[in-house]
């Protein structure tokens, strides 16, 4: 089979892997229904994050299940899943606490961007759909593998309640997926943070109400005038730089809390600023397998239409365009159908 | 009158000070019924902390109002009253969110180390107990305006809960109080750091059901062997430096809290590894004017005695003897009787 392969910075190949096969009994292999490219990808395609040596790409998949190993019991050939980009058993205390990201047998899903996908633990990873999706939904149920699911953890970490103030740092496919989770879960007004037109009209159809183009102390002075002098309820923190961490930390109000999915780079956080600034702070790897089944009850119902984040279709072996045309902004997310 | 007075490192004085005035029409004159050194007074006492000029000291008090400004409305003379470190106004908006430490019109208190204490926003600030108290209580309402109500904050800000594994690093006041309020919020277990035998022993007192004596990477490891490998639910930082808050945070569950109310000196967190330690963090300067009504009232009944943190009692004039006593670790905290 072919499928994406990072070799270096700007070096991604459609090249011909070997296709995966059941390595442990706990094991499935899916057929690969659509998958994408993830703003989580652009770090080491940029070179920002080290390639140490040619790795299959990809974490985002749904799909239906092609085979599976010895000890799966849930899980069934034929069915359409979808699971996290880590693995977890979802049985051991962090898995039961909601916490699967940081599942104490947790494994990087990878090599998604291909026709087949192996995925470890899957039993505890792999949730199916009430039934064989539509076409149209494919695209909504690919979301909640990560990106869906790590907007919806950014809002939830956020501590975001009906009624509230919500700021969304961010203008990428998370944060604007987070705008979407802040308006499911209740959010009176939501600020989006973004100065690209395209990405501006998203954010409003997801529910923004008011949107600030300014960045850094600028950016913050902005909220802080929107919000009584005092800042928002919450933030959601969905880039992963000092600058981004720093903005929603400071455009929050004292007692309010900062949800943070953006995979820092460079950020270190001085304990006095933090300390006086008197938020909550949480964040992390989004637990997605927490929140797999009530997503997939809202998109199925219709309730919520996050697909319409992606917004250029390829066909797989398009892939490197996908990762030039998020690369250079020219599309938000990319969806990749094999 | 005489007071402390802070000059340089160990360069305390009891000395001849102006009484305090009433200034703005919304002050009030306390006449101090008990002060204390705090653990904080130890910043700038040792140099850690820079002394610019001759700096009075003392910031956590009780006593008799003795006179009022003209705007005073709720606090009346000869009440008996206790309130924060930090004057607030408790009506701005962090104030109604219970974030009165970052009141828009917070001002600190200083100086309560004297017979006589000007407090600033009396009415906002002020809290006066139901009549006048007994003598023996006077120290546990004492704790309330400072020491006590940051252990509160602590344990609230980690989200203590009935049945919870708390641990608590530092074995000053403030750690040991944070003891007593986890148990007093229905923690299951709770783990003491201390090293130390007096501090031990009151901490088992306060509540603690078991004590752990290494620190550092070797702390932490005792306390995931104690959680199944998976550490607290919550954890209470009541130090400051960088080793505690790591210490807290990698000590911590998945998903759990860390309350972090040591006042950081040379605390930086890198990103990613606060990131992968999926933890809440919350804390700051503790909101103590939120928690006076509830503590005043469990004081007032009997049902906590947080005054038995005070191992050295002394009068006024010997306090710069409570400054060395708590510096060379002989005292944990050191009451002044004016």
């Amino acid at each position: 089979m072919r499928g994406a392969v990072l070799y270096g910075p700007r070096d991604v190949r459609f090249e011909e892997r070997d296709a995966p096969k059941i390595v442990e009994p706990t094991d499935a292999i899916i057929r690969i229904a659509a998958a994408c490219v993830c703003g989580s990808d652009l770090w080491p395609y940029r070179g920002i994050q080290q390639v140490t040596q040619p790795t299959p790409m990809g974490h985002e998949y749904c799909g239906i299940v092609e085979e599976v190993g010895r000890a799966v019991t849930a899980v069934k050939r034929g069915q359409f899943v979808i699971g996290s980009f880590f693995a977890s058993d979802n049985t051991c205390p962090n898995c039961q606490y909601g916490y699967q990201s940081s599942c104490v047998h947790r494994e990087l899903v990878g090599g998604a961007q291909a026709p087949l996908l192996r995925v470890p633990l899957a039993d505890g990873t792999l949730v199916p759909t009430p039934d064989m999706p539509a076409p149209d939904l494919i695209p909504s149920l690919l979301t909640l593998s990560d990106v869906m699911g790590t907007g919806w953890f950014a809002a939830d970490a956020a501590n975001v309640k009906p009624g509230a103030t919500v700021a969304v740092v961010g203008d990428g496919a998370v944060g604007l997926l987070g705008i979407l989770s802040a308006k499911q879960m209740g959010a009176g007004r939501i600020i989006a943070m973004s100065r690209h037109a395209t990405r501006q009209r998203l954010a409003q159809d997801f529910g923004a109400t008011d949107l600030v183009t300014e960045r850094g102390d600028a950016g913050v002075a902005r909220i802080k005038a929107m919000t009584g002098g005092i800042g928002a309820d919450s933030v959601l923190e969905c880039v992963g730089t000092q600058e981004a961490m720093l903005q929603a930390i400071q455009a929050t109000r004292s007692g309010g809390s900062v949800g943070y999915v953006g995979v820092p780079h460079g950020v270190a956080l001085e304990g006095q600023a933090l300390f006086f600034a008197h938020v909550h702070l949480h964040g992390g790897p989004a637990p997605v397998r927490r929140y797999l089944p009530q997503l997939i009850d809202l998109v199925w119902k219709g309730q919520t239409n996050p697909g319409k984040v992606f917004d250029l279709t390829l066909p797989l072996d398009q892939v490197v365009e996908g990762y030039r045309a998020m690369d250079e902004r020219r599309a938000i997310k990319a969806l990749l159908r094999p």
